[in-house]
């Protein structure tokens, strides 16, 4: 809108005022047609210069106006038929607009705001907003000390601080932990590579969008790598492999360097450099249903560590109506997608089928799941690639001495261990289970004498390797129980008189308050086992 | 030399033999000078006509002969008195060599030698030659499959095999272990940075030859970092410090990159890719010398855990007659000096002192290690740097409330664990202690008949996290020995029916043979042990 005075929020209630009186009269929405030439001679009438400038590129004979009691607008709808239809609605915020978003035109004024069919429904919708709010990892991010992102660094490349560093550790450890089941590999390989292997494997024909500009050196091209497979192939081709080597699953945290548009990056969910829990799994096709069956149950098991109790499975597949879009032959692709749905089926996973959206190298699984504010995250990836061996040449011995090429699995098992941070301070609202949390427990000293204390139980934790504070400060135990709770701590342990000479502490738990006194000795074996839960 | 035909290995025991009869021969080495006109004229007459391009080109008037016995040559010398100055020689190796290094020209033959005083002497260098081959990290590397450096990613560019992977964990792990005593704080931070912020701290000016070509990113141009230090700066700045918060310790196991010339690279030692266990310790001046001290001790105790039980350290200090190289006065150098030449004593370092060898910003200690061979290689780096955070403006607050900078100290723990790693293979000649051997054990099944007991030790020793593999392969135990051997495993376990009824193992040594029989669980007892000591 061009209005004479900028808005402020106060003009939105008696915007509602007038919506409710319309929506009361429950007047009905008409479309008109009118010619071009019809049209321009009332939107002169009417004094709507904006409306004119969008009415002379319509190259239409006939262009559409709606009518709503004594108001009438050029607009290509659709709209509900009468007011009345609309049961709840809100007006959420005001903001500047340039007029068709060109900063050298007038700042015109939007208002946006959300209509439903329902009170309820509205209701629950601004609840969510203003929860998601709440939880934004970049507010909370900051406020907990997670992690930073310095213009002078970089658009895009976050800084993890030492605890947004302590629980990327914590991921990372406990995913080791979960593979140790399964057996991996882990290697390190560095953060670039030689232009030439990006083209040969097809990435820079497919993927030059997303990669960073190359750069000399000496007499070859360089360049920051999108993504860990070629470094993963050349460790798998370092050596003479046979059909008994396989399953091989080459791992690793390993960081990789994206391009997005600076005006899409946000916080640690868009970002340019992110650490992908990659792996590359080398298997005969005999071997695909059961490698599978190991890695969704693993992936399982981690959602359920992450208490992410709801998600989905998307297989994509390939079109049997469209063969030319695909390597590989179709007996071949409709073997492993019967596999892949037989494990999906096996393991009671509910899932959707996306035909013809699987890559061209093969089908593939990605894993959504819900947080705790039921919105939807794209997580794990378990991708099937009949093509890449054969293209690079990457072979084993099979029984009869004959050289095969094995079919490659890409896993991501959180995918982005960024994203994974981001996710879990929202699902968490920051108050991370104590097994992820920076800081697992505050000690808090009542008085000056009970310090010396305080700093022994801090020391008898850090021997059980348990993450403490002690807040010594000059405040009030009040003050120290309200800055330990903005931070989030799990475990906040007050020690006066009386646990001094028990040796014990006085323990609260986030958002359930006083548990009470306990031995120190109990405490610390009970809280070593509600790590070792995960819960 | 400009010979007929291609010397072969067998001339040069022929050479030899007539070495050894000019050396009977005693024959004096006497210089001549000989006009320029006169030289190209006798040059002329022996045709030489190497020399005489050599000679072309010197602007001297008088030019230097060395006549022995029949051979006179044109050379600058010196040279000894007589050839039977010449106790011990050997020469070692046949090379062909452009003329003066330029593929333009022709190619010749060069032939290396050396020589000593006495026969022990060129035995022992002879000897470590031999040694230092066999050990040689580039050759091992390989066969152990630590490492991999693949042309295809790009020179220089080492990719850690899960083997190189396991020995850089031990490494990193043992570190943050070490650490913990003193307290660090770990971060994450990405490899690139904007090219600007190299350009505010002064390392591009210094550093630039060192740094790889700058990409651009839309409007910005980015680089690869050189080093970690303006990352680390940005978690300083990122929050208000105050002197309580002092020392903060910042740290990572950040990999940087650092242009060197292709025909410089050399296995993990010279390489474009390397993680260094990197801290900025940001300290008041009264902190300094308890910072240093308790540092110094840390890096002492790490050699020690490495069995590195010779080291000296360099002290590097300014020149206080050249004053102006330097930032900040005299007093800050000289007690800054006295403090670290203090910590050396109290701690019985041997130490030299470099002056005038410091930075312009601060001096610093370098620790220089002896490995097996009494080669030396350097390690530990602690920097003071009065300089920096007064250029970034990085500040905390003082006891009065006044602002202030902190003085940083840089410290390198092992410098790069990639020279790191080189460095112990060579040292431990491939056969790591147990803590740092990626397989600890192996376990070998006499026959068939026994691989299910071998596949049970191995899961026992798994939960107890000790690394181990079966060689259950179809071979000769004298076979199945020798492989591990050469695998230089420390451990070999043997089991038959002897082991299989008694739960036992039958343990091997490696250079050490056979340990006699054990029980299962008294020897993980024994191994639990031997790692936790480091020994």
């Amino acid at each position: 809108f061009d209005l004479p005075r900028t808005l402020i929020p106060e003009d939105l209630e008696i915007l509602e005022k007038k919506m409710a009186e319309i929506i009361k009269a429950n007047l009905e929405i008409k479309p008109e047609k009118l010619s071009k030439k019809k049209a321009l001679e009332f939107l002169k009438k009417i004094k709507q210069p904006y409306k004119i400038e969008l009415l002379k590129e319509l190259s239409d004979k006939e262009v559409c106006f709606f009518r709503q009691g004594d108001f009438v607008d050029l607009c290509a709808g659709p709209h509900v038929k009468r007011t009345g239809e609309i049961k709840a609605f809100k007006l959420t915020k005001i903001a500047g607009a340039y007029w068709r978003g060109d900063e050298k035109n007038k700042m015109l004024q939007r208002i946006y705001g959300t209509a439903f069919y329902s009170q309820k429904e509205l209701q629950k919708f601004l609840k969510l907003k203003e929860e998601a709010k709440k939880r934004d990892h970049k507010v909370l991010g900051k406020e907990l000390e997670i992690f930073l992102i310095s213009e002078k660094i970089g658009k895009g490349l976050p800084i993890l601080l030492p605890k947004g560093r302590i629980i990327r550790g914590e991921i990372l450890k406990y995913e080791r932990e979960l593979e140790k089941e399964i057996g991996f590999d882990y290697v390190w390989t560095p953060h670039i590579a030689k232009v030439d292997i990006y083209k040969k494997t097809g990435h820079f024909a497919h993927y030059k969008d997303m990669m960073f500009k190359p750069f000399g050196v000496e007499k070859e091209q360089y360049v920051l790598r999108p993504m860990n497979c070629p470094h993963h192939y050349m460790v798998y081709e370092n050596k003479r492999r046979s059909y008994k080597d396989l399953p091989l699953r080459i791992a690793e945290d390993g960081t990789v360097y994206r391009f997005e548009k600076s005006g899409e990056l946000q916080g640690l969910v868009r970002v340019r450099a992110l650490t992908i829990d990659d792996s590359h799994i080398f298997v005969t096709p005999e071997q695909i249903e059961k490698e599978y069956l190991k890695n969704v149950s693993l992936i399982k098991k981690m959602f359920l560590s992450f208490n992410l109790k709801s998600y989905r499975v998307r297989l994509s597949t390939w079109d049997p109506k469209d063969k030319k879009k695909y390597v590989a032959d179709g007996k071949v692709w409709e073997k492993a997608e019967k596999a892949l749905k037989k494990v999906l089926e096996d393991l009671k996973i509910i899932y959707e089928v996306g035909i013809g959206e699987a890559a061209f190298y093969g089908p593939k699984l990605d894993f959504l799941v819900e947080d705790a504010l039921g919105r939807e995250w794209q997580m794990s990836t378990l991708q099937l690639d009949f093509f890449i061996a054969e293209k690079l040449n990457l072979v084993y011995i099979d029984q009869k001495g004959k050289e095969k090429n094995p079919v490659i699995i890409h896993r991501g098992l959180t995918g982005s261990i960024e994203r994974t941070i981001a996710l879990l301070i929202e699902h968490f609202g920051g108050a991370f289970p104590l097994w992820l949390a920076p800081v697992q427990v505050i000690v808090l000293n009542v008085g000056k004498a009970h310090e010396k204390y305080a700093l022994e139980v801090k020391e008898e934790l850090a021997a059980n390797n348990i993450r403490s504070e002690v807040d010594s400060e000059n405040k009030t135990l009040g003050r120290k129980i309200r800055d330990a709770e903005m931070q989030k701590i799990p475990y906040i342990l007050v020690v006066g008189d009386k646990e001094v000479k028990s040796k014990s502490v006085a323990v609260r738990k986030l958002k359930k308050g006083d548990l009470g006194s306990r031995k120190l000795n109990a405490f610390i074996k009970f809280l070593l086992e509600e790590i070792e839960n995960k819960v």
